[in-house]
C-alpha cells in the first residue's frame, strides 16, 4: 500500500516521457523523399527508446509489486531513476538527428548507465527497506541482466568514437538481453 | 487486482496523446483568414483522431474491467498498442498539414492498422491468460468490429493513392462502426 | 468504484492541458523590457485559463464522488468535455498573442461555451445512470452557475467584436460565478 | 481516502512538469562545441528544478499521507501550488537561456517564493480541516525549513541584481536544507 503514490507518479513520468518522444516525429515539410528519408533513423531510435522505457515499466512494476515497505531512500533513488529516464527523448531525438556522430551514441550510452546504475540502486533500497522479505530478496539478488547491461553500456560509450553503428548494436543487444530473460523468468515461476 | 497499474499507465499515455495533439494547434501567426483556414484540416482530423482514442480508451476499458489476471504477454501487447497509439499525433498532424497529399493518409491508415492489429492482439493475449472466463470469451470471440476496421484500414493505404479524401471517408466510416456498435452492446446486456 | 478509471483518465488530461498551457510561456529572447513584455499578457489569460480548469477539476470530482454508476452515455459525455477543455491551451495560446483582436477573444468564448454545454450534459448523463440518487439530483438540479455561464459564453462570442476587452470581463466574471458559490455550496452542506 | 484524487491529479502535474522540464533540452544543432557547450548551464539548472519538484512531491506525499479529510479550501490551495510549480519549466527554461542576467534568477526566485508559500498555505488549510489529527499538527507545526526558504527566496529576488551566480548559490543552499533534514526526520521517526 506505501507503494501506490509512488507507481502512480513514476507510471505519470513514463506516460509522458513514451508520448513526448514520439512528439520529436515532427510532420516533415513536405511529403518528398528527401523530406521523409530523415525520419526514419529518428523512428528507428523511437523504437528502440520505446523498448527501453517499456522494459523499465516492466520491471518496476514487478520489483513494486514485490514491495511492502517504502523508504524515504526509495522515493529518492527512484526519484533518481526517472531523472535519467526523463533524458531519453533528448538522447533520442540527438540521435535521431545526428545519427552518424559519436557524440549523441555516447550521450545516449551514458543515459543508459544512468537509468541502468539508478535502477540497480533503486532495487538495493527496496530490499534495504524490506528485510525480511525473501521473495524480493531473489528477485533482486540473481538479478544479472543488470550488471551486464552496465556493463554493455559502459562499453558502448568509449566504442561511439570507433563507429557510433557498433553502440546501437549494444544498445539492441541490451534491449534483447532484458526482454528475453524477462518472459522465461515468468513463465518459470508461474506468477505476473 | 493485478490490472490495476496496467490501466493507470494506459490512461496515463492515453491522456497524454489525446491533449499533445491539440497542441499541434498552434495559435495562427495573425487573425487573417489566410492564417487561420489552414487550421480548419487540421482540425477536423483532431476530432477524427480523438474520436479513436477515446473509441480505444473505452474499449480498452471494457476489455480490462472483464479481466482477472494479467500475463508479461499482456503487458508487452499493451506496450505495442501504446506505441502505435502514440504514432496518432504524428499522422494526425502530417495529415492536417497535408490533406490533399497521399503520403500522410497512407501512414495515417498504417498506424490505424497497426493500433488495430495490437488492439486484438492484446485481446487474444488476456484471453489466454484468463482461459476459463467465459465472460471474457464472449466479449472477445464476438468482436467482428475488430477484423471489420483491419479490413478498412488496410483498404484505406491504397485508396490514398487515388485520392487521400477516400481514405478519409473509410476512416470516418471505422469511427462510426466502433462508435455504434459498442453503445448499442452496452444497452443489450445492460452493463456498462 | 465504476468511475475510478474515468476519474484517473480525466485527471491525466486535466494534468497536461494545465502544464501544457505554462509550456506557451516560451523562455524571452533577452530580457530586454520589449522581449519580456510581451509575455505579460499570455501570463495573465493563462492565470484565467489556470483557474477555469481548476474549476472544472474541482466540480467534475464532486459530482463523480457523487455518482455511483457510469454508462457509455457518461463515457462519451466525458469524452466530449475532455475534447473541449484540450483546446483551452489553444484558445489561451493565441488570445496571449493577440489579445486586441475579437477573432482569438471570440474563439476562447466558443471553446468556453463548448465545454459549459458538455458538463451539462454529463450532468445529465450521469443523472440518468443513477436515477434513484437523491443527493446527485439535487447536486446536478440546483445548478444555476451552468446555465447562466453558457449565457455568458454566448454573449461573450458577439461582443469580441466590439472589444474583446469586454470578452475578458465576462469571462472573468464567469469564473468568479463559479468560484464563489462552491465554496459557499460546501460550507452549507458540510461535504467536501 | 478523501485525498486519492488530490494526490493522483498533483501527482499528473508534477509529473508533466518534470518531463516537460528535459524536453526544453533541445538537441543541438551539431555535435561542435559551440553548440553543444551552452546546453551545459541548462543541464545543470534542470538538475536543480527536478531535485525542487522531487522535494515537492515527497512533501507532498507525506503531508498528504497524514491527511484524512480535505476540504474546498485544500483544493484550492492545492491548485495554487500546482499553479506555481507549473512556472517552473518557464523559470527554467530562461535561466538556463540566460545565466549570466539578473531578470530569470530573480523570476525563478519570485516562482520558488510563490511555491513556498502556497506550499506553506497548504499545510496550514489541511490542519484546518483536520483539526483534532495530533500527527498532522506535528509535522505542519514543526516546519522550520519551509519558512527558512521563504526567507531565502526572498533575499534571492534582489540578490539576483547584485550577481545571478549569488542567487543560484542560495537556490543550491534551499534545496539542500530540504533534502537533508528530510531523511533525517523519517529516520528518527521511523516512519516513510
Amino acid at each position: 500500500m506505501g507503494s501506490d503514490r509512488l507507481e502512480s507518479f513514476s507510471d505519470g513520468v513514463l506516460a509522458v516521457i513514451i508520448t513526448l518522444m514520439a512528439f520529436e516525429l515532427k510532420a516533415p515539410a513536405s511529403v518528398a523523399w528527401s523530406s521523409v528519408s530523415h525520419l526514419l533513423p529518428l523512428l528507428l531510435v523511437y523504437v528502440l527508446s520505446f523498448t527501453f522505457v517499456g522494459i523499465y515499466w516492466v520491471n518496476h512494476h514487478h520489483l513494486l509489486r514485490a514491495t511492502e515497505h517504502i523508504s524515504a531512500a526509495v522515493m529518492w533513488t527512484n526519484l533518481q531513476l526517472l531523472f535519467w529516464l526523463s533524458l531519453i527523448p533528448f538522447a533520442t531525438a540527438w540521435v535521431g538527428a545526428h545519427h552518424g556522430q559519436a557524440l549523441p551514441a555516447a550521450t545516449y550510452g551514458v543515459v543508459g548507465l544512468g537509468a541502468g546504475v539508478a535502477y540497480t540502486t533503486l532495487g538495493r533500497a527496496i530490499l534495504r527497506a524490506n528485510p525480511n522479505d525473501t521473495a524480493l530478496a531473489r528477485v533482486v539478488g540473481r538479478d544479472i541482466k543488470g550488471p551486464a547491461s552496465m556493463v554493455l553500456y559502459i562499453v558502448s560509450i568509449p566504442l561511439a568514437y570507433v563507429s557510433p553503428y557498433f553502440s546501437y548494436c549494444v544498445f539492441v543487444v541490451i534491449a534483447v538481453i532484458w526482454f528475453l530473460p524477462d518472459r522465461r523468468l515468468v513463465k518459470e515461476t508461474g506468477s505476473t
